[in-house]
């Protein structure tokens, strides 16, 4: 493995550039409410996309518009999910058309998104009064300016990039995401745009992205609420000229999985620790289950539970929480096998042992608790099935921002 | 339908009597902390238990204690859940012991239960001293002392009693319960005990109970925590000298399962509008689906949401997190069916139509939305299935309790 990270967000992999403006859907003028990002080269792209029923418009037309697996562009605006309007379709056509037009690409080359209220009309007009400086906008410093297009309620960026090697051969990845609220991913994700100049067919880049997804976005939860509008769409331009990818058995695959899941793990993260309110991150390790499967939904359920967030913002080492949202976590196991402990930068503390409370400090684990890092660590001791959830701790603020968002 | 509210709670029916005493497991020698439910006449009983695969050790002797289908006791505490704790099971026997000795009873005829926090052991000894005083303390007038005794964070008591007839003959129904947090039942409840006079084989008890839990304990929701604690007892000791109900098809059954209904209705919507931190009563009616199992889906789906639980703090109409909510919802539909409209005291107001927002006066929305009942109808013009879900609103105070609980 030979991951490192770099800068340039979604712009360091070669043939890659990006942008954000401010256009006018969003009132506050100093806020970037629309972003593009471009490669002149065509590339394999692969989408996972919300599982939730209500889909948002933009979903929809990104679906036609992959169906062949190529994709040169993706636009998106924030301030409007663009999501339960009886003209939403027509509207986010008429975006894939404009950004067409003004990159001399075909709309069927372009991947729309959306995010911000459902249930507002969008008007097209700001979106084509802008296009022209949004495609003027467009650099390989660009990515800062896109990320800051598709943010909400977010308090800071997603942007990573990494350098890597797939058959010896120099390769890059790139990353903008939002996230803050409306976030517990089903099958799909939040926003999150990844671009690489790794060449790979389409049908194992879609391979890579559901089996890389299902072990990050996916395992993030901030409220419950899975979303409208998540969309989480990969571009691979195949700049970097390494021998195509075509093998699922190939070593050169594995590599590239490995680069993908780093910085999934990496956006992931993020995306819980600036959860809407959120002063902490939650970090859910499951090892010993007698499944892989079992420790996820155990190491969610945990990251899930309303009271446990709350224990974890008041730093109270209650884990008794923690033993009830693993006891109505629908699957099989022991419970008096179970062990639990809290970490953090400040040291750890054992709290259960075979599924009953052990004598501890509760002002070491008071320290250990008040850090913004925590790691909740679960033995199953039941077999060798692993897995790890994000979330983060319920706040006054989330209530606060949640209480009155559209206003 | 001939059922008239009346008071006494859980002593209101023919030969019932209570009390509660604070015995010491609270430091706060003013809270009540242990409860007791006494009839002379062995009654029919039937209980439903959490789900949760962590249960309480009172939940598991308890199981043992009605496998004969009588009891003519009831012994619950408050302060100490007795769960994840190495010696719960022989705590809970003892509580069953002292109750039996003090009151010249069998133990097995003892119904145990406890409720407080999980994961600290509970010392027999107050329990043991206070027993005495506690069955000295039972009356035809204790009903609202056990009330007492049995809640946690409840802000006010779930008390209740109705007056019926079946075959004719006048009947009562009485019941208490706790509510405030940990509250997502899952076939089966907090705790909530009832009794009655009405004279029923214990099989067509435990029927009824199921059949009426399920639609109205299980459809209530506070935080989405299934409490590993939740029990919910029915004593029914046949004073009132009905002709003993012994057919599923006769209108007695009927009679006896609306009068079961209508109060754990009544006790449904108090844990919700008391549930912890919680400024509304949330009461979310679903018409039109095309079962009624997708109906109780959908709307316990949306009164779960976090997200519409703040917007409903703030007053604030986002009636696209409702459509969010029901879009997750695990079961098949038509979302361009769905209409949703938000009513209150101060009026009501259709804000989606077909699955798109509707223009409506955002005034009038508000003043709708400050009310302290609001009522949210879904028509799935889809069929005729209905269901109904209780839950409340997410607040600050709601963190501020959790953040904190144990010390």
């Amino acid at each position: 493995m030979n991951i490192q990270p770099i800068g340039g967000g979604v712009c360091a992999p070669q043939g890659f550039a990006a942008g954000g403006i401010h256009c006018g859907i969003r009132k506050n003028k100093t806020k970037r409410d629309l972003a593009l990002i471009y490669s002149k080269t065509p590339c394999a792209v692969a989408c996972t996309y919300t599982q939730n029923k209500v889909k948002g418009a933009p979903i929809t037309v990104t679906m036609q518009n992959v169906a062949d697996d190529t994709a040169k562009a993706i636009i998106c605006n924030s301030g409007n999910a663009n999501t339960c309007n009886a003209n939403g379709i027509e509207i986010a056509t008429q975006m894939c058309e404009l950004t067409g037009k003004a990159l001399g690409i075909a709309p069927a080359d372009v991947v729309v998104a959306s995010t911000g209220v459902i249930g507002q009309p969008l008007s097209i007009e700001p979106i084509a009064q802008g296009m022209q400086q949004l495609v003027q906008s467009l650099s390989t410093q660009g990515s800062s300016d896109a990320c800051e297009g598709i943010m909400t309620t977010d308090t800071f960026k997603k942007e990573f990039a990494i350098s890597f090697t797939v058959d010896g051969v120099p390769c890059k990845m790139g990353a903008i995401a939002k996230g803050s609220g409306m976030i517990h991913p089903n099958m799909a994700t939040m926003l999150a745009f990844v671009t690489t100049d790794v060449a790979i067919v389409p049908a194992l880049l879609q391979k890579a992205v559901w089996s890389v997804v299902s072990d990050t976005f996916n395992m993030v939860s901030v409220d419950g609420d899975t979303s409208t509008n998540d969309m989480f769409t990969c571009l691979a331009n195949g700049e970097a000229n390494n021998p195509v990818i075509s093998s699922a058995d190939s070593t050169a695959y594995q590599e590239f999985c490995a680069a993908l899941y780093h910085i999934c793990t990496l956006v992931s993260k993020n995306i819980a620790k600036d959860g809407e309110g959120a002063t902490k991150l939650l970090e859910c390790t499951v090892t010993g289950a007698s499944d892989k499967a079992i420790a996820k939904k155990v190491a969610k359920s945990v990251i899930c539970s309303s009271l446990f967030k709350a224990a974890m913002f008041g730093s109270d080492a209650n884990w008794g929480r923690v033993l009830c949202a693993i006891g109505y976590t629908d699957a099989e196991f022991d419970i008096t096998k179970v062990d639990v402990s809290f970490a953090s930068q400040a040291g750890s503390i054992a709290v259960c042992k075979n599924g009953a409370g052990m004598e501890f400090s509760e002002d070491k684990a008071k320290q250990i608790l008040t850090q913004d890092t925590i790691q909740i660590t679960i033995d199953m001791n039941d077999g060798a099935g692993s897995a790890t959830a994000w979330g983060c701790d319920l706040t006054y603020d989330y209530v606060k921002i949640n209480g009155d968002y559209r206003t």
